[in-house]
């Protein structure tokens, strides 16, 4: 159809009508002329011009009042907004969802004395659900994605739990009157579904013939506390031919049906495979996703892919920006069911077959290719990491640890924790020394130089026990900058990025009371690590003593050969 | 106990117990010595020292995650929170529940160069789930209770839905090493249920059990949409010889076993009565009230009568300072589980005979002193109510209109709306308009002058269609000053509060294409509202012109008469 060429205003009046808005209540104005023409050019939706802001806002009220479903208000730039507010608070204190769409002046033009221009951005904050604001220059590589992103969360949020508004401000550069052919109806939707504590049986089948094979299903699981519930759903899903079930390594899952070494696994993927292993649906649950790799893959990936979430979100988090469904719910209850609703599906598939041969030939591989490393941090890790006794707790320093760990067989490990919420590396003791509190095991923090370097202020605590034991990598701090490629062939690498840390580590120990051990090549780390394990009067520290430039080699190596 | 003098203090180290918080993490100082002293006297709780904050946050954070439970954490005033930031930035993304309290000065004291002050309220907005400030100075006569509903609030919301930290930031003023005795365990403790979609069985009859007669229970219910299944559970409800059903005029419910003229039965209480009549549970659902009668005796009541609110929101209303149970889910489906729940119970009970016995008493009151009324407000609305075809939808305007409805029988009428959620004068035309735009039969507005003139910018709507009528109550404006006891005896009161509007209503409906009535006697009013009612051509405006001090004094006398 022809209408504004606003990218915006073209998804907005779009998405209104895939998410069930029906009545938009106007007042006309210049600025807001392409929302104007965007909504009026859509015959699914009814329009009505109101003069007064102050009285649309009213009408748009009781009009949502009268249906029981979202009403948008659309006015121009400047005070028109602020006219609003009367009707927007009630609207918030009566839980009635309004959609609040100001047009605005570009950013760079507010507060520089232009006329109809203040402050629109979060002018309604106390009184609405949530406020976005979407830009007047769009033309960048994620522009239609967040702006597509933004309006789907502001709608989907008006209508979830207490309901009540939401206020969209969109941005519009002159000229204002241009118009251009933009297809309707193609613009991506977000769905929620917020069922009650479980999904009624209809809906998990309808879900279940979604996923029905041949469908291939990608199911990956970030981090996570450990979930019986949620492993054994996990299982029955990872037995049906066409689903595969990735887990990272503080995902605290296991079984030998899931792939848990997701970085080694697609390190070994030819281009071709990219390509054919390419699920119909994704499914997460857990945290923030450690692979870099994961996450390049899927987002690459053609527009037909569709990714559901699973779990409770305070906001749309669409990693992958492919998201079409958010499942508000307990990800064991929806697996489980999922699980269930799956289990009258019979058509052979191979992808589950397929995944788990690659699978097999990256193990084989990763383990020749430790076999035969040079003494590293790689080498030294997956020593360590086999050698962890069975019922301590892992802790995983930010970030190389934690990278490393995901390379390795974690399958005998009793919890795995690392800071992944906002992954700092400012913490890392204090958290597992606080765990260690709690657990009445043995908690095991792995570190590299730099993490420990941070929070040392930790050792000082009386809170430590026999229970508590450290291993820190020291590789002469930073190992990550040699090793990503933002930072590696940099001149300042050495002197500003990777810088050595003073660390001395057997000093601090005798001072804070710990048992010192340490080791600078694999033979000390097998006694080492055998004399720090069986330990048990004092707190231990093991500091394992790698080289730097070599460890950075093997793991880029690691990635790079064929 | 012998514990600090700090009221605030106290009650948070006995919410934290009532709570179920086991940890709490202190870093030492001066301003939060109240807090520690008020913490570590309670051993039910566990204390652990750490010096540095950002360590402190990051231990708590590993004990949380470890033991699946919130951790507390309490710091001095200044950079002290700040520190925190980091741990809780990563509690926040990864849905871990920490209690944040931090010490700070007298708010007087801010900005002011005073040392360690700096502005910490909302220091971690963006990181926690909801921020709260108790002030320094807590002996005025809502004190105790604001900060232990904020207490309560905070602590409910770190645990709701994705669980998440909370800051609570405490005020504290000099001398700060004063103790005192505090009978710790006997803070009001505020519970929630976040039941999926409805109660597990067992669950209902607990609560069942808690309610069931000799109990009185009082059951009140504020504006709320039309709902069928709501209506069916409390008309159960209301047939429990132990329960008493009240309803706004605008609840939307009907039956004759329910108390529906609130302000009107409550009027004829005798002091004896309002002791006598005081329930043990009130349960509310639905908005805001209108009825102060209703608020205010139930405020008065004794400490040991448990207010339960059952609905969604978005944070703890207290509105009767008895609050004991937010139970968060549809009220239709709390109520009906309630009804069979209670259906066991047999133990006979007075309360519903003896509140019908008044209800049907201030109805004779009410009929006879309407009917003895001269022309004035009061007998012109009751005319017009009693008179309002069955499927009109019925808008009223904000104060007087929704007060005179409250007092009157309303059981006929289809649906009744106002702006209640924040009870603007400001938007009421346009609301009762925009619900006309949808509602397939009439919508009539009644509306106070004053009301009227603040959305005179309606008129002018294209909107406007002969399903929409408009009833004026002319009393030169402001009628509601003329009766609260706040403003009806200040000099100031003709001139400056109960202004007349210059309202030319015949020519405004002439110019905007309104059919025009008007009345100013009861023998008009009965033939202008036959004529408006029939008139089905174009929109109609029915004027009806009252004596202002007369309708004042009728209405008060209606409250105080004997």
């Amino acid at each position: 159809m022809i209408t504004t060429d606003k990218l915006s205003c073209n998804i907005l009046a779009d998405l209104f009508v895939a998410h069930g808005i029906k009545d938009v209540v106007l007042s006309p104005g210049s600025r807001n002329s392409p929302l104007i023409v965007a909504i009026v050019r859509r015959n699914e939706l009814r329009h009505h011009v109101v003069i007064d802001e102050r009285s649309a806002a009213f009408i748009a009220l009781g009009m949502a009042i009268e249906s029981g479903c979202p009403v948008a208000l659309v006015c121009t730039s400047g005070t028109a907004l602020l006219n609003y507010a009367p009707a927007v608070a009630e609207a918030f204190y009566r839980g009635v969802p309004l959609i609040v769409i100001s047009a605005d002046r570009p950013e760079e033009w507010i507060d520089q004395d232009d006329s109809q221009t203040l402050w629109q951005q979060n002018a309604l904050a106390p009184y609405v659900k949530r406020s976005c604001d979407l830009g007047a220059h769009l033309e960048f590589e994620n522009g239609e994605w967040v702006c597509n992103r933004l309006i789907n969360d502001a709608l989907i949020e008006a209508v979830s739990g207490r309901k009540g508004p939401v206020h969209i401000n969109v941005r519009l550069d002159a000229p204002l009157n241009r118009t251009a052919e933009f297809k309707a109806g193609d613009s991506r939707v977000i769905r929620q579904l917020t069922p009650p504590f479980e999904l009624a049986t209809p809906e998990a089948r309808r879900l279940g013939e979604k996923l029905a094979s041949p469908k291939r299903v990608l199911i990956i699981i970030g981090f996570h506390q450990p979930d019986e519930r949620l492993n054994r759903a996990l299982m029955k899903l990872s037995a049906l031919p066409n689903v595969v079930v990735m887990t990272e390594s503080i995902a605290n899952l296991h079984s030998p049906s899931f792939i848990s070494r997701i970085d080694m696994t697609l390190r070994i993927l030819s281009a071709n495979d990219w390509k054919k292993l390419q699920p119909d649906v994704v499914i997460t649950a857990g945290g923030a996703l450690v692979s870099r790799h994961v996450k390049e893959w899927i987002r690459s990936m053609d527009k037909g892919v569709e990714h559901w979430h699973v779990g409770l979100s305070h906001v749309t988090v669409d990693c992958f920006k492919h998201l079409s469904l958010r499942i508000e719910m307990e990800a064991a209850v929806f697996l489980r069911q999922l699980a269930s609703a799956l289990q009258i599906y019979k058509t052979p598939c191979d992808y589950s077959t397929e995944w788990h041969e690659i699978y097999r030939q990256a193990t084989a591989s990763h383990n020749e290719y430790v076999r035969n490393a040079p003494w590293c941090d790689l080498s030294a890790f997956s020593h360590i990491v086999s050698h962890i006794p069975r019922h301590w707790n892992l802790h995983l320093s930010n970030g190389t640890a934690v990278r490393y760990a995901q390379l390795m067989d974690c399958s005998h490990l009793h919890r795995s924790e690392c800071n992944r919420g906002v992954s700092g590396i400012d913490g890392c003791t204090s958290t597992a020394l606080g765990a260690s509190v709690i657990y009445r095991g043995v908690t095991l923090l792995i570190s590299g130089d730099m993490s420990f370097q941070y929070d040392i202020a930790a050792l000082s605590s009386f809170l430590i026990s026999p229970k508590f034991k450290m291993i820190v990598l020291c590789n002469s701090g930073g190992g990550i900058f040699r090793f990503i490629s933002s930072t590696s062939d940099l001149p300042e690498m050495e002197e500003f990025l990777a810088v050595g840390t003073r660390l001395p580590l057997k000093d601090l120990a005798a001072g804070y009371g710990f048992a010192f051990f340490d080791a600078s090549s694999s033979t000390e780390l097998e006694k080492a690590l055998a004399a720090f394990v069986a330990e048990n009067r004092k707190p231990a520290l093991l500091a394992v003593n790698t080289p730097p430039e070599l460890s950075a080699n093997v793991l880029k190596q690691y990635f790079e050969r064929p």
